[in-house]
């Protein structure tokens, strides 16, 4: 299925299905590889929600909202691109929390070059902003194309410094929602020049917990981040933290003890991250990193048999109580889930999606499931 | 040997051996190692260096002026400690190239305690000089001793903050020797309410190349050496390279990549040195530094056989003439040279003290030998 294009129903069955209740980026594969059209799975859900245990009724997106987005995208000069087409950036799409469409406008070729993500601190100094802009124009200059989130400080100082050598930004809200209003004319530019990158619908106001989800999908396009100013407990270091669990490299710019814009990249080198003085600390790993995430992140495969779980089979009553009285808040591995219950996976499998469906499970990274509530 | 004291008949004896022509560290234990004694090893010398090719009679060390440094020593209420006596540094005395006496003023039960080195630029700033303060007043107060050379900036910070808790100060010139003027009181103090060492007799002027030799007991009685603020090409870097071959942990303080006086520190961390912002990083491993130096670097085990070379022969003309064919200005390891000449291992051992009492070949670290000119 990789490498194909969708057609413009698919893609509007897709955006239903990703953006219907308890259809998150793993189920919605799972969705697929189990009902092998998006289409089929819409008209599936109903029923294993309900045998998963949900009292009312799911909230499919309706057929009319998901083509009032796409007419909305089309009017702007943006798209939505699938995880299985060729313009997906292809590094997202290794990632478990890959989004099933992303909505781009501007040069897609920028997705498909290697890709260095430069975050920081919101309140950033002079003297950060200045770093941000010497590393962002000097690995644009080495070919490398700079990602970053739009916000102020250093993303923005990053973006504009590498507008003429190309700068992809993914922001959190729609795509075409000028958030903050004071980059608002960078925002444009990089629509033009560059690329915006969301996984919202145009016209979604940010809200808090988008950012986050953003900073998944910087790290997700790119061999490496890297750090500019910041302090402890930023999103910065989320996005720090995001990108080593997906075995990305981390850079990070060291400050005094003294500054504390630079708790946040001091603690992340004594954790592990490269210290990085200059773009050549950066440009000289960067065909080790080409290899490491070649090597070490599963190439994707297309949607139906990536990871191995897309045998289904049909489950019974006593088959989800069995699987349902094992997990718990804590994460278990499916793996566990499935020696533990003493069923065959294809079972446990299909159990796991309705539950998924009704919303009583939740996913955690590296295939653990936990009971929501 | 070890833990033996020195009569005052040795103790000359010692200092005249130390002091004479081409007798460094490691030959002096060699020459102790074959003739059992200073006095006997002195008496050997004339003869050793003639066979080795030295054209001219070897300079010895007078008897008088031995005498003299030990009044003088006596006089300003100093004293010379031997390698094998109690008092020696106990971690100095496992490095390689350990002076046989060291000269000490002070409180010596200093000198048992673990120890931390806090080196950096003479030309810190206000801010790396209150790091060094906040550094060792911390340490002072766990229960670690501060050692440092007693320059400008960073030196001085860290002694004065660590005068209540027990610092030692490494000088370069003879113990008596007030350098740089203007921690003349700072001296005083140390000698008085810490400890001063050094490895030069009294009224000995420091010369350039006593500083690289001074660094090198700095970072040899020390657990680890953290480097506050430090310029490429600085003496506090070649401290970190001397600690980081004696198999002692380096730590160094990070620093804006736009500030000069991080760029030393900041490529330590690149190399491997552990970023430290504060004092319990430095504490929070400690007692793995402790556990590393004991078991990675050999105890002292006396002079006599610590190092598995101490057996010789007699050597003839035609084995010096096979040995210094093998020898060229590339240092060669020692077992190479033995194995390459076919020869017993104890008359190899004899030529090359021969040809270094000759003044004609060069010690490199880890048993390697090289032609001088």
């Amino acid at each position: 299925m990789a490498g194909e294009r969708l057609d413009e129903r698919e893609r509007r069955d897709w955006l239903r299905l990703m953006k219907s209740e308890h259809v998150g980026p793993v189920t919605f594969r799972r969705l697929i590889a189990r009902f092998g059209e998006a289409s089929e799975a819409l008209k599936a859900l109903p029923a294993l929600a309900q045998s998963g245990g949900l009292q009312r009724s799911i909230r499919l997106y309706p057929a009319e909202a998901a083509d009032g987005d796409l007419e909305r995208a089309d009017a702007i000069g943006a798209r939505f691109v699938g995880l299985n087409e060729p313009d997906y950036p292809p590094l997202l799409a290794r990632t478990d929390s890959a989004p099933a469409l992303i909505c781009i406008m501007g040069r897609p070729e920028l997705l498909q070059t290697p890709m260095i993500a430069i975050v920081g601190a919101r309140s950033a100094s002079a003297a950060g902003r200045r770093l941000a802009r010497d590393f962002s124009s000097r690995l644009g200059r080495a070919g490398l194309t700079v990602v970053s989130g739009l916000a102020r400080g250093i993303d923005a100082a990053a973006h504009e410094a590498a507008l003429d050598t190309g700068t992809v930004a993914v922001v959190a809200g729609g795509i075409d929602v000028v958030y903050p209003p004071e980059n608002q004319d960078l925002q444009q530019a990089i629509g033009e020049r560059g690329c915006l990158v969301s996984e919202m619908t145009p016209g979604t106001v940010p809200r808090a917990e988008h950012f986050p989800r953003r900073n998944r999908l910087i790290a997700g396009m790119s061999l490496g981040t890297l750090v500019v100013e910041a302090a402890l407990r930023s999103g910065s270091l989320i996005t720090a933290r995001l990108a080593l669990e997906q075995n990305r490299e981390v850079f990070a710019v060291p400050g005094s003890p003294l500054d504390p814009r630079a708790e946040g990249t001091n603690r992340l080198i004594k954790h592990g991250a490269s210290l990085a003085t200059s773009a050549d600390d950066i440009i000289a790993s960067v065909s080790g990193l080409v290899e490491r995430v070649e090597h070490e992140a599963p190439a994707f495969q297309g949607l139906a048999d990536e990871d191995g779980v897309s045998n289904f089979d049909v489950a019974g009553e006593a088959h989800r109580d069995r699987v349902w009285a094992l997990l718990g808040p804590a994460p278990v591995e499916l793996d566990d889930l499935i020696r533990e219950s003493g069923l065959a996976a294809p079972v446990v499998n299909a159990v796991v999606l309705e539950l998924e469906m009704a919303g009583r499970i939740e996913r955690h990274p590296g295939q653990r499931l936990a009971r929501l509530a």
